[in-house]
């Protein structure tokens, strides 16, 4: 409550439920608070099929789940055999010796059903209640995890047999905004499907759009508004699931049987970090430079004196050099560049804080643009990296529409070498 | 609700309220479910001094706020003049046409105040109702940050003009546990005031510690505290406020007028990227190296090839070699080498993956030691830069005791050239 924390649970649980097919109604977080708690406890179970209670297992007072069921349901407190033997073999296991503290994990409301715990020293439970099944779960992430995938979804399954999982194709795109988005598929599709939920999680830098049907009956109509998007906006989905940016690259990179090497600037290393997050990176990717000064670009990358005097390190001739120093230092067959003002200073009227030129491709064609992001540094290096990223995913596919950034971002089109 | 996201955006509020004095006292989820949002805004606010709704205020059909809130306090939905302003002035900025579905943002129930959204489309509001200040922000965490700071924060201070913020001392720290901290204090510390709250943010890699007072009178306690949390983990305080390792290592960098060289192997760029994240931090990096294959290694930095077949790419000898390499190809002081086994491939029995040899110093003075992190390939990249980039603090600023995450992640020491 605090804000101390970031509460990751109700995601975990949220993902198990779906992957049965049960949707969550609602999520409530309250504090350490008794009388709160016995209430919400009573006003949920009598609102739902399903309640899961998270946290306030631990042995501490503070830690009040217990009770509060015991309250709810109005079944007294006892120690619990199965508990107790549990907590036993724990603090035999840790050889640290079973505490007052630690017994009061076995202080349960008569009646409940125990879930084990294999990571750590707090059971679970779980007791039917106005028609509502209650079940009770530690806080630590990674026991619930371990709850949930060994007992509480299969408990779940077997009282909720008829629920299907939801299907839900997920897209990953880069360069088109909600809005846009949104406005093109009620211009265009206005035959959309009820049975196909459009849904949208705006990230940074990318935007996820998702399609969900409640019944796999749905499957033909689902994948048919998959084509259409496809269609629609075709060129900006990266990949599905968690596909990102630099993923898409790689595997473009695969692909076609390229590597890449990177000479960066005002990016300082980030588009190479974007592409070695990726697991198998070392097949595409050997070398990266990050040159910042002016030396440092001339020295590394063989980037021309007079040509940085008479463009400046932001200019497109600079960047064009540097992806072809990189080229010739590395064994690699595509290279990108970027030079940029990251800002806060450094800014002029000619080039503002924000200006970059970036260039991509192979040794025999090499494309150049001039882009402008006036927001944050960290604003500017993230868009300027993700940016890059779509260029040469872009370019390797052979996609050849231009992108919808272009036109913000710039008042001209790639120039190619 | 699907778990396809974790909410940071209330632990981004709590914090927010928790700055001017204002408590939490519950938080509730719920999906895009129209009656559902109803009858929660009319029950919070009913029950609530303040209730601030987050999420909703996008273009699209699924954005149910401004209905919501239009049902819930009876005030029909009309154009808002400021929105549209607003609107139309930012479609401009982007260079989009002003469509149907982002006029939808400009649709609000009567009689709301506009807050200013400086950094995109969706314009927040706030009204009264039922003695409730109800307050609607946008679920895209950078919006809602600026708006918390620049209008809602006043807002609340102007009405509970009562409510004191509480004053904090937020120390940022890295390689000490909270367990292991909170457990120093109770043992060290046995007369800690009660006037003066200790707090904690886990972050990765970063641990925030917050010395929070609710009256200035206990500010000489505050500070007291502050000195004894310095003499117990000041080698561990990497800096105040929001301090990041990154600008840690910049700060120790300008004081003792040196600069910085980077060779990367398995962090591919990001310890680079975390360097030049800092303003200011051309002063004290000129160039970085990502070598990613062993034949980059020898090309770009000079690592001999002998070296290499006797003692493997992940080896002490190895990043030594390339720290002194970067340092010659550089013109900087200092250099940092590193080079390991990210997964979730490449490991061996003698190397398992997580295996990480950093190498950090200047030319005369290399220290190179080797760690184990045996989580995932995300987690090990984020740990061996954060890692890499604690060793330079702490080398730079002459901090003489053995970090704690030597013992945790290896079995030896240090080692100097």
């Amino acid at each position: 409550m605090s804000g101390h924390t970031i509460d990751s649970n109700s995601a975990t649980i949220a993902q198990a439920l779906d992957d049965v097919g049960l949707t969550i109604s609602r999520k409530i977080t309250i504090g350490d608070e008794f009388d709160l708690l016995v209430s919400q406890m009573t006003h949920l179970s009598a609102n739902s099929d399903v309640l899961i209670v998270n946290g306030g297992l631990g042995p501490t007072i503070d830690d009040l789940t217990a009770e509060a069921l015991s309250k709810t349901t109005g079944h007294a407190i006892e120690e619990n055999g199965e508990a107790l033997s549990h907590l036993t073999l724990w603090c035999e296991k840790l050889k640290i010796p079973l505490n007052q503290a630690n017994r009061k994990q076995a202080m349960l409301p008569k009646g409940v059903q125990i879930i084990p715990n294999p990571r750590g020293s707090a059971v679970g439970f779980y007791i039917d209640h106005s028609d509502c099944l209650i079940i009770c779960t530690p806080g630590v992430p990674s026991e619930l995890k371990a709850m949930l995938e060994q007992t509480i979804i299969t408990l779940l399954q077997q009282r909720f047999p008829n629920y299907q999982p939801k299907s839900m194709i997920r897209l990953q795109t880069f360069g088109v905004g909600e809005s846009t988005l949104q406005q093109l598929v009620i211009n265009e599709c206005q035959d959309w499907p009820q049975s196909v939920e459009l849904g949208f999680r705006a990230g940074l830098p990318q935007l996820e759009v998702k399609l969900s049907i409640s019944d796999s009956c749905y499957q033909d109509v689902q994948q048919h508004c998959h084509q259409r998007l496809r269609e629609l906006i075709g060129d900006y989905i990266i990949g599905e699931q968690d596909t990102t940016l630099g993923k898409a690259v790689v595997t473009a990179l695969q692909g076609s049987g390229q590597s890449i090497t990177t000479a960066e600037s005002c990016t300082g290393g980030q588009i190479a970090a974007a592409i070695t997050q990726v697991p198998g990176a070392s097949q595409v990717f050997e070398a990266g430079f990050v040159t910042y000064s002016n030396d440092m670009k001339q020295q590394l990358l063989g980037v021309n004196q007079d040509s940085l005097l008479e463009h400046g390190a932001v200019s497109e001739a600079i960047v064009q050099q540097m992806a072809l120093g990189a080229l010739e230092r590395s064994q690699a067959t595509y290279a990108v560049a970027v030079s940029g003002i990251a800002g806060p200073d450094g800014g002029s009227t000619e080039k503002p804080v924000g200006t970059v030129c970036i260039a991509w491709g192979s040794k025999t064609s090499l494309k150049t643009t001039t882009l402008r992001f006036n927001r944050s540094r960290q604003w500017f290096q993230t868009m300027v990296s993700a940016t890059a990223l779509d260029l040469i995913r872009r370019d390797i596919l052979a996609i050849e529409s231009t992108p919808r950034y272009f036109k913000r971002y710039s008042n001209h089109q790639a120039n190619t070498m």
